[in-house]
């Protein structure tokens, strides 16, 4: 089990570079084994293609280091953060995938401007508060995972696979490492779509709540009919 | 003959994302064979680039599947519809292309504002109006093929071979698949260039109207010079 | 000779489609040997893939075919208006490569805004005005090119190696028809800097004249030191 | 040790090509020898495809060439003058990188406004002031290196490597030349978010200092966590 979600992070990861989401060593993959709390990230500043099973490191959702050889991305402390918070996902992406990461620059909120939006999202996608000094000099990975927390405190991360943290960028998740490069490729999308309406527009004006509802629901909801059973 | 259309069907969804129109499964290309009344259509949720003949679903133009094991695209009532109301149309195609849906978007149609354009559209590439709640809780998709029909009660759809669904994203038809497809591409680049045309010059200057028609004419008239014989 | 040109003007053409300014059959690369008075241009409607020399249509500079099986370009009457006007033109290029023709359906010209317009283009990218309706009707492709001779009749083209047609699209030209493209690949990049550099600004700011001069000369003055001997 | 150079600064150059940056020949890569006081620049106007190590140009740090055939690049003046002013500089590349280039048409600086910029560059790219008439009649290229010199009379080349010329194009450096094309496609990407979160803020928000630092710092900071060791 733990060889397999090696082998499938090393493939998230590499996916981030071939989609266009990630340049150098711009983002990261991970995965869990719920039933073991094991969690396999990509190692810090090693690039995408040289990547293999053996460079995985794997901890505990407390952060210790449970095999590999090499320093886990230092944006370790938020996935591990995550994990923690949202019980059912299996999976989780950081990027600075270009538009995703002009909104988090931004500071705003991805508003739902289209069905390509609800179909992923249920919802504007959010964006964090920015960090205090004190949060920043404290710890400061952790804490942005806490600040994502703050946010998904009324949202259900389950219908919102993705948040925007204020000056930086992008995470993504879903309920495995592939299921969250996906989101990620999507809220990028999503992202370069909402910022060239608003300017066409002049001004947020969102999709009908019954449509974005529709769509979203022929695709997650019980009744789903989008997609083969 | 049904053979043929489905290896088309299939060739021209694999355009659409050979293109760059589509990612995942964000689109589809539908195609008819008029005598026998029977349309072919997508999967829904398959792959591109999984895609045979075989996977093809075959459906009679009200709608019941006569041949094949999987789901239809779960757009198929409103390339139904559009069969219906467009005799003449033999191809039929689908996509969130980034462009033309941040145009549907805005809930805005795209002028003519040159040569480009006017080489395809008759026009500018009008936008349906939004569904109503009712409309979209009775019957969604089949309410999106009557909401462009409304549009096209006062144009003609063999002159302007394309349409903006609000909120949604375009849809596109032509003689047979491919020019469906055909359409869908140019449609693209006509919406991005229109985008920042309009960014240019701070409004709306369509092109001048002997122009747009003189370009239409030569490609399309009865006496068209455009291409060889 | 003539079937040395038949070979470049198939290599221009190959080359417009694989450096992204045109697709389908939207642009066309011509060529002349002036001794002769002979003029090589791509057939009308055929795609750049399937280009060979025995494709090409050679005409008189009256526009009489010579040599070829196919109709020429339809822009072919504009193209032969350009080499009579400007007689040290080898070679001529038409596209609707985006970024150009976004400024050509402005009607804007592009203002000189840095270094890399001047060291091609000495001054602006002059627009055409938009042609006439009786000018339309009369013989629209050579009135297309009368309205770009009138532009230059102020202006050197031999310093200025392209022009926008207003409502429609660019047209670059060169010593031979490889410089001609090369021209409009510089010309797309231009107007996309252009673009963008303005709307940063939020008006025209042009680059100081002592600088445009220093880069035109260093290139192409009779002291130039760019390049090799 | 030289004949390692040419081959890495042949590399680089490759690469500006591989990776967008440049067209046809709009930019040079170069490397020094600190110990000999010999730089290594690409020839001027030849194409990268076909750069080897015996096109290198071989100069010493006050522009005497010791060994080549061919003529550096124009900008080599301004790559000696980096050189001279910068000593722990070992690799410089000049561009006309799209979204760079555009900031340096419109004279304006590149805000820091999140930590991917924060990541490379501690607080804004800087632009310089426009060449005056007398520079450019002068020692143009030379003039374009003391310009730079100015502006870093106030800033550490070693925290900002980088920096936009008005009305042309950016330069960036490194310790070695790889390194300063890894920072050109930084610049370029940073340019490019820059102006579209400038355009959706509607005027510059710089990112919280304490942010900035933090990344800065544990990516290139003496308690730097980023990355392996």
């Amino acid at each position: 089990m733990l060889a397999e979600l090696k082998q499938l992070v090393v493939e998230a990861n590499k996916e981030l570079a071939r989609a266009g989401l990630v340049i150098y060593t711009w983002g990261n993959a991970s995965g869990i084994l719920r039933d073991e709390g094991l969690v396999v990230i990509k190692p810090s500043g090693v690039p995408y293609e040289e990547l293999t099973p053996d460079h995985m490191v794997v901890l505990d959702l407390e952060g210790s280091v449970v095999e590999g050889q090499l320093r886990p991305s230092s944006d370790t402390p938020t996935h591990l953060e995550l994990y923690r918070r949202f019980p059912e996902v299996g999976g989780i992406v950081h990027t600075h995938s270009t538009w995703a990461t002009i909104w988090a620059q931004a500071r705003r909120p991805i508003p739902c401007l289209g069905t390509t939006h609800a179909d992923y999202f249920y919802g504007e996608v959010p964006c964090t508060r920015p960090l205090s000094k004190e949060e920043v000099a404290e710890d400061y990975e952790l804490n942005t995972g806490r600040v994502i927390g703050e946010v998904f405190q009324e949202k259900n991360y389950k219908h919102v696979p993705g948040v925007l943290v204020a000056e930086h960028a992008p995470f993504t998740w879903g309920k495995d490492p592939f299921e969250a490069v996906h989101n990620s490729v999507v809220l990028e999308q999503l992202a370069m779509m909402a910022y060239h309406t608003l300017a066409l527009t002049g001004g947020v004006q969102p999709i009908s709540e019954h449509v974005a509802q529709k769509h979203y629901m022929r695709k997650h909801g019980p009744d789903a009919y989008y997609g083969q059973r």
